[in-house]
């Protein structure tokens, strides 16, 4: 047993992030608390982004808001820093990856506004409360994420498909895994489907798009939360001229709980 | 008993008063569909209110955001118009009411964004279905609303203190209210407060700020719901050149049910 005081906190994983001695998945990590996906976009697109929020709570559920001149979540992670916490970022320019960073102190502007998006990390912890084992924290492994054929509701310039993570779940156990996702819409909420991926245009559950594939064993039926990747995916079609993200499964971890975000 | 063919939709109400003859509260009106608090701004506002509305979701749940250009909420009232199908609208300008309109067709222009806002009215439905009388509806007048001391998060050029509905509730059905109402976040969800309204800066229950105030009876506690009139005490303190709202207890009805906002 670990005793109390050397229990790891968010701010502990931020600052080994910004030291670049964390540099790999948060899966797992700082159980019970909101972890977030990341999406830094130019103050002229922030608008859009944020209506493109509104308009697709489930894989896109606001945490919080930076504006522009400030790098500092202040509500949910005070003295952090949006641009070098998250172990590792992504920068896409026209719609395509130019890089995987560690921070992005060199190509930030004070014009740059930041969106913070739940992350369904963190109802896992729920799940796993509720009796519900997560595969891919069992085989430490990132969470396999799938682009769908569930076009998202556009907004401005953004547009494009629902990216979600799939979790194999005892048939048993899968009505309890909705009820208890569905405690947390500010971390993804309910499944958006579960059964057979081919309705919801994903051809291999062994291949997915971005992660790791997970065994699905007998008697387990893939269950599919909307994911906020997702934001990836409409940069990619809507090429906004800048767009930085974390890198999928490298989240920035906030202070706030899971319980926090819950509805009821 | 009227047959179903004869039944009011939102869109009679709306056709009504696009046409003048509704010119009063919408208060009881179709039970169980999402009724909305109405602010309209100019685009330069709009991120800023838009983030307000983000950061302030209890008093101020997004429900549709029609964008520049555009005067029908496509998703939510298919064929409406936002600008006539209110009863009654306010118009402020640097902060004071200018005028109380039937249409804005004549300040209308195509440079203007518009956000509805859950209203808690069209949660009275659910309270009523699960046995707990409202007394302003029994009574047929508007629902008393209050200014408290309760500061909202601001954003950008928007601050201003929060807005609250009262409805008395007999004590021991206040638990069950509170399950009730926070089965739906989209139109202000669970209680801010109950009992004893100085905690909230309220003063005086039989003299509301706005609507009209109702008897509370031996048994029967205080208790106090967010409000989608929060934007108007903004306005207040904020002085946007031209902020156009619905006027209290005149919402706009969507063809969204109840039911559809309910996270569980």
């Amino acid at each position: 047993m670990t005793p109390d005081s050397e229990m790891i906190i968010p701010r502990d994983v931020r600052m080994r992030a910004r030291s670049g001695h964390h540099t790999t998945i948060t899966a797992g990590l700082v159980p019970g608390y909101v972890q977030t996906n990341l999406a830094i976009l130019p103050r002229e697109l922030a608008f859009d982004f944020l209506l493109f929020c509104q308009r697709n709570p489930k894989p896109c559920p606001l945490i919080e808001v930076v504006e522009s001149g400030l790098s500092e979540p202040i509500v949910t992670a005070p003295g952090s820093d949006i641009r070098t916490d998250a172990p590792k970022y992504r920068v896409f320019r026209d719609g395509e990856i130019e890089s995987e960073v560690q921070d992005i102190l060199s190509i930030w502007n004070d014009k740059m506004v930041s969106f913070l998006l739940g992350c369904s990390f963190t109802f896992e912890a729920a799940l796993i409360d509720a009796g519900i084992p997560i595969r891919h924290i069992d085989t430490e492994t990132n969470v396999p994420m799938f682009i769908t054929n569930i076009e998202t509701n556009p907004a401005g310039p953004f547009s494009g498909p629902m990216v979600v993570t799939m979790r194999p779940i005892q048939q048993d156990k899968v009505v309890r895994a909705i009820q208890v996702s569905s405690r947390f819409p500010g971390v993804h909420g309910a499944p958006i489907h579960f059964g057979n991926p081919a309705i919801i245009g994903i051809n291999d559950l062994d291949k997915p798009d971005m992660g790791d594939p997970v065994e699905i064993k007998d008697g387990e039926i893939p269950v599919f939360w909307a994911c906020g990747v997702t934001p990836q995916a409409v940069a990619i079609r809507s090429k906004p001229s800048i767009m930085i993200t974390h890198s999928p499964g490298h989240m920035f971890i906030t202070d706030l709980k899971d319980e926090d975000l819950a509805v009821i």
